[in-house]
């Protein structure tokens, strides 16, 4: 938790916090803070600035709030990942909420098991937890919108183009020719597969969308592994 | 398990494994192989070839194998690694096989908890089943080399600067001008610090030892992120 993500229902008035949970223990545990130390704050979805404490006792720690600067840039990606399996899916949205994705849709695709949809990973609730720890990490504030679609076909085909208009449109594939573009840094499309690949059906149905299809050599990497590396060559 | 990793030992004439571990349970449960169905295989620290499905019982499966080609290529880099908090360590050594980073130094640091060099995850029986799992995972054959060094001053001062030589020599440090370069592709020695960073004293010496300072933006990243992140951007 490099900074503590303050929501506006903290506020007990116009400057102070008073926090309870996790928030609490990770400051008197982890920080280790004491009265008139100061902490990396931000306010959701807005301002980064100073938190001074000002009162902690057994329950609760009150902090004094300053905001002066923006959150870090977003990139400017949409990422459409196929659906990875539950075990993944924390790590996944951890780490693209880390790296500054702001919209991330999960698509169905045949090497999708049905199962994963039923996880309860993908309540609302619990996606927000794993993209606020995320943000937390990166001391960022401005939470990713994730976006659920369980049917391919009318994805791909009805909405994609759209997504895809006026955007850098990549779909990474193994056996391409084309190795992913190294810094780009413009508005981009990408569209990621499930572990196994997407099949040969849906390369050409996301290729028709506008996307062109990229590799990254000739190792097979873990979904989370892939997304860090693709931003990372996309991206300064 | 995108290939099932062999050794000499797993050989019970010139062409025929017997396999009875974890190995004989994954192909059995989740490539539910039969008999004549072909598995990608490799050879330890050797080749890659296929494996065909001979005799399946209670117990083990037999392979015949016929081995073809050469592993992927490995990147020229070493990393050098602050030791990172065991419940890391894992992930960070299997993202680094996975990648093909063939020579991983743990080093000590002002901010790595001396508890960490006890966990039994670093004893070398451990460590290799997490560089196996990377390998499995992206095809390749070839086991990283681990080196662990608890004492700072000495390896950065006598040790660091022979690795230096002759390679782009780089740390990962925020708050520097300098963005990581991309596609240098070329040998790289390259030391990422701890959580929190390394403390001043000690990036000046990383610096006199010949390794330029270099960031990957505003964002602060878990380790396991910034790894593939850094590769990313350094290799094509």
């Amino acid at each position: 938790m490099n900074l503590i993500l303050l929501s506006k229902s903290d506020f007990i008035n116009d400057t102070d916090v008073v926090l309870t949970d996790r928030r609490f223990q990770h400051i008197l545990q982890v920080h280790k803070s004491q009265i008139d130390d100061n902490l990396t704050i931000g306010l959701l979805d807005n301002q980064i600035g100073i938190g001074t404490v000002k009162k902690i006792n057994d329950q609760s720690i009150t902090l004094s709030t300053t905001f002066s600067q923006p959150p870090p840039k977003p990139l400017p990606i949409t990422l459409i990942i196929a659906l990875p399996r539950p075990k993944m899916i924390k790590r996944i949205l951890q780490t693209c909420a880390s790296m500054g994705a702001k919209k991330i849709y999960f698509i169905n695709s045949y090497r999708v098991e049905k199962s994963y949809w039923q996880t309860p990973l993908l309540q609302p609730e619990k996606i927000n937890e794993q993209l606020i720890l995320g943000l937390e990490q990166a001391k960022d504030t401005v939470l990713p919108e994730v976006i659920l679609k369980k049917r391919f076909k009318p994805f791909i085909e009805d909405e994609l183009p759209n997504i895809c208009k006026n955007t850098l449109s990549l779909v990474a594939h193994p056996n391409t020719k084309t190795p992913c573009p190294h810094f780009v840094d413009e508005a981009t499309t990408l569209v990621i597969g499930p572990e196994g690949g997407f099949i040969s059906y849906e390369v050409e149905k996301i290729n028709q969308a506008g996307c062109r299809s990229i590799h990254i050599g000739d190792r097979i990497l873990r979904v989370e592994t892939a997304v860090p590396v693709l931003l990372g060559k996309l991206f300064d």
